[in-house]
Parts: C-alpha cells; structure tokens; sequence
C-alpha cells in the first residue's frame, strides 16, 4: 500500500490557502517526499505528518518553488533529532545547489547523500519501492518520476501439496526466497502463479508533453501531473514557459491510459481552477483539480 | 508617519497559522523588510502588502528562520517585474551567504546591492529615515535595529514675520533649507523652535538582554523584542540558547522606558503565549503578546 498526499498544488510562488507543488509518499515504513518549494514543512506539518522519517527527496528540478524549502526542511529534521541519513536525488549539479543552499543549513545530526541523475534519469529501489526517474522536457534540466510497487503471484496450494512442500516452508516462497529441503531445491515459481498487478504512480510537472511521460505512466493508478493553465488562450504562453495546460495533461492521461489523474502546478493567477473541470473532463473523465492535501490510499487490487 | 506590521512571530520554523517573525515597514513610499525567512512573503501577501517596493531587507543575523524566505522574496519581486535596485544590509558575510542562496535564483531583473555592517553595527538614512544597527548577544553574529524619525521645531510666524522673512520663503525653512534673500541669509535655527519628539522603532531578537539593547531602545514608542519563552522555568534553556523570556523582555522595556512592547519570536512549543500576558504586565505593562500581521500606525504627537 502507498500511502499518498499532495501536499500542495501551486507552481511559482507559494500563496496563502495554496501551497507550492510537492508529494510525499509512505511505504511500508519509509517516506519518499518529491520536490519542497517554500512552505512544503509547514503543509507536512499542517496535514499532521512527521518529516522525520523522510529517507528521500526526489527533485524534479532546481527551479527555487521546487527546492527552496530544503534548508529549512532540513534543519527541522536535525531539530528533531533524526539521526538517520538522508538521500537526495536530482538532476546533475544536486551537489552544488545543495551544498549552496546549506550555507544556512551547515550544522545537521546527519548525513546527507546527494545522487546526481544521469541524462536520461535512474533507476533507485528503496525496499521493494521501484523509483525511476525520466527526463521531460522544461527550460531546465527536468525529470519526472514512477514509483511502482510489482507484485508476485498468488500462492498455488495445491501446486504446494503435490510437490510435497513441507507448510513451514510455504511462507519463504512466497516472500521469493528459494527453499532446500532433504536434497530438493524449490524455487517461488513453482508455487507461485503470474505475478499480479501492482501499484503505479507518476508525478511529473514542469513540463511540455512528451513522449516519455506518455510512456512511463502507461497503467499508472495515479498520474500526478501539472496543469498550469485552465484558460484555453493560455497554450501559446504554455509552449513558451515549458509548462502545460490542464487540456494537455488530460490528453496525456488518456493516451497513457492511466487510472485517474490529479491535476497540480496551478498558476498563481489561476485562482479557480475547478472552474475548468467540466472541459477538462470531456478529455479524461478521471481528472480530478486538486486541492492541497489530497490524500489517497493506493492499494493492490483485492487488498483490503 | 510609520506603516508598520509585524508579519509573524515564529521563531526556529515556520508553523500552520504562526509565521516567521519579520517586520515591514512602510515609510514615505519606501518599504524596508527586516529578516526574511520561509513563509515571509506569502505572510506579505496575506497582508495584502506588495513585495515590489520592498527597498531594502535588513538581516538581525543567518539562522535561516530569519531568511531562507529571501530567494523565494526576490523572484517574487522579479516576477512582479521590479527594476529598481535592493538593498540587503546584514552582518559581515552577507555577500557570500546571499551569493550562495542565489543558487535557485540566479536571475533577477534587478541588481542586488549588499551592505555589511561593521563590528559594532552600522548607521544609515532612507530618506529622512534614520536607521541604526547595533550588536546584540546571539551564539552567532546578531544585530538589533532601532528606525527613527526625527522631527524639527515648530515655525515661529512671529519671529519669520519679525525677521522680515517673506513668506515665500517659510516653505524652504521649514524643510531646513537656508535661504539668501536681498543680502541677507536666514537659517531655519532662527524660525524653527526647539526639536519636537520623533518616532522611534525598536526591533531585536535572538539575543539575550544587553545593555546595547537598552541604551538603544530607549524612549522607543515602539520596542519590538523577542520573547522566546513564556515558562518560568526556561530561563536555563533561555540562557544556554542565547534567548530571551518574556519577563526578560518585560524587564529591558521598563529600563528603556518605551512606550509599548510587542513580544514576538515564540518557540515552537509555545502554544499559547498569550498565556503568560498577566505575569508579563506586572513587569511591564504596555505588553502586547503580538499575533502574526499585527499592525499600527506611528504618528508624530500631535499628527492626526
């Protein structure tokens, strides 16, 4: 399960009643924060989560509404006496810029570990979470991001008994592990039938549409994408800023065949931004113009 | 006249409903901002005061809760396509932290000038404006600010009128400027009476008590000081961490004699600071226990 919150939909500049663009994940424990613009620490905090237990932060780029609340987010984390390290992953150059932005932040209880994406992005897995980062295309050096959890198969019990597997062996296979037992050696697969689907999320912003971001969010449950501009005559000042508007984002969605899409990065002269729902949901029905906070639970299928 | 608000009273982090502590002032069209950390621009914005005009951005000292607010401040006065030259004053090293915190905001379409204060502080005019920098007693570099607005002596019509002045001339006098007049020369000394009171501003926070403090807060209408704690019982922690407590602000506003106190600066444990308003008016009584966006007006005496 992934536990999944918004915790702002702003692009630009942070407002009050409008926080800037950042998502924070929990899994199984760990907690993955994507982008922190000014203020990201106070709507964690205002929605009631640590940022304690942060292991990561993904950045979409260096644009200040995407990383100038990391110092203090950071010192926050040294207040509360985390210990734990902490990584950071970015586009090239995440050392500099973070090394910069830590004149104020020079003195943390831990260690920082900076992890520079290569041109195209990377591929991270943190305990089971696979994140992979993309390149889109802003007027920066961007990337968007899926976190896919896979899931294996259903265990087969009747395959199980015919084998002879033994019942104290039946939870190490369907954790994956492979059991030998008076000279046999039984792998998963035996036991296990097709892996069942998982779970798929994307968060990508700061962008124009591109192939890729068709591409890696094919079969998300969840696309989290900027839609910077409602008014239909704000394209052309889409296409020049390297943003998107709420139509395009609806088109990549449907093209990607995702399951339901969040729409964020509004413009701070958007001041309404479900005022476009209808027309936006001609395009994808499953658009939903989100609020800061939006909270979902992303969940296997016939998990409970 | 002074505008002047008090955009939040946080200290160490930014909190739901309770802004970093920084100041704006508006004076004569020119608006200074002192410190500026995450948050202070949207508190500005809630306001409904513009960045823009912002002139200059005095720093107290780099703790980032009293300026990693200022490269989200200064794109945002970018944006709102601000020409004019900004003035940043603040303690020696200013060039290179600012330097460093432009990282994320590399292009602006105004030029930056820093200012850093000599050992001891600094004196400087804005336009009739006078503003003093003085050292307090922070565990870094930290520095206390009065404003002060002086005010010339009445014009005497009887003795211009007895001097033969014509009165053409009165305006000119009155600014203080001297006029030559059919040989003769007339200084404002010999039509203005005795200086009138002015008004006066103090500002100072993460510190503790100094005698720097009182000697400049003196005769203040307006002394805004940090009052950290309000629990009796952490004056320790006050004392290790170089704070005050609030009966210890009460204490230098009674000794400089100001005319009202506005606390500010609140730890983030401190809930409720209005709490502890009985115990500090017996110490002082023309305490406010301020909240974020608290404002007022300093007028001359007798100015409507």
């Amino acid at each position: 399960m992934l536990d999944v919150c918004l915790l702002g939909t702003g692009g630009m500049l942070p407002l009050p009643y409008r926080w800037l663009t950042s998502l924070m994940v929990r899994y199984n424990g760990k907690s993955i924060l994507i982008d922190c613009g000014e203020g990201t620490q106070i709507a964690l905090r205002e929605k009631g989560w640590s940022p304690k237990p942060i292991d990561v932060i993904l950045f979409t780029h260096f644009h200040a509404d995407h990383i100038s609340g990391l110092p203090g987010m950071l010192l926050t984390m040294g207040n509360a006496e985390r210990v734990e390290p902490l990584t950071l992953i970015g586009p090239k150059g995440l050392t500099r810029v973070v090394g910069n932005l830590r004149v104020i932040a020079p003195e943390l209880p831990f260690e920082i570990q900076c992890v520079e994406l290569g041109p195209e992005g990377g591929d991270f897995d943190f305990d089971g979470l696979k994140v992979k980062a993309f390149k889109v295309n802003h007027n920066v050096t961007c990337y968007g991001y899926t976190m896919t959890l896979d899931r294996i198969g259903k265990f087969d019990v009747t395959k199980a008994e015919s084998l002879g597997i033994e019942k104290r062996f039946w939870n190490l296979l369907q954790k994956g592990e492979e059991v030998s037992f008076e000279g046999k050696t039984f792998t998963p697969e035996m036991v296990l039938g097709p892996a069942r689907k998982g779970i798929k999320l994307t968060y990508c912003t700061d962008t124009r549409p591109t192939a890729s971001i068709k591409e890696n969010a094919t079969g998300s449950d969840l696309f989290i994408c900027e839609g910077m501009y409602g008014e239909p005559d704000k394209l052309a000042k889409a296409k020049e800023n390297k943003h998107m508007t709420m139509y395009e984002a609806a088109e990549l969605a449907a093209k990607a065949g995702v399951k339901e899409m969040w729409l964020t990065h509004y413009s701070p002269s958007l001041n309404h931004p479900e005022e476009y729902a209808k027309e936006v949901k001609k395009i994808f029905p499953a658009t939903v113009i989100t609020k800061d906070g939006r909270t979902t639970e992303l969940r296997f299928t016939d998990e409970d």
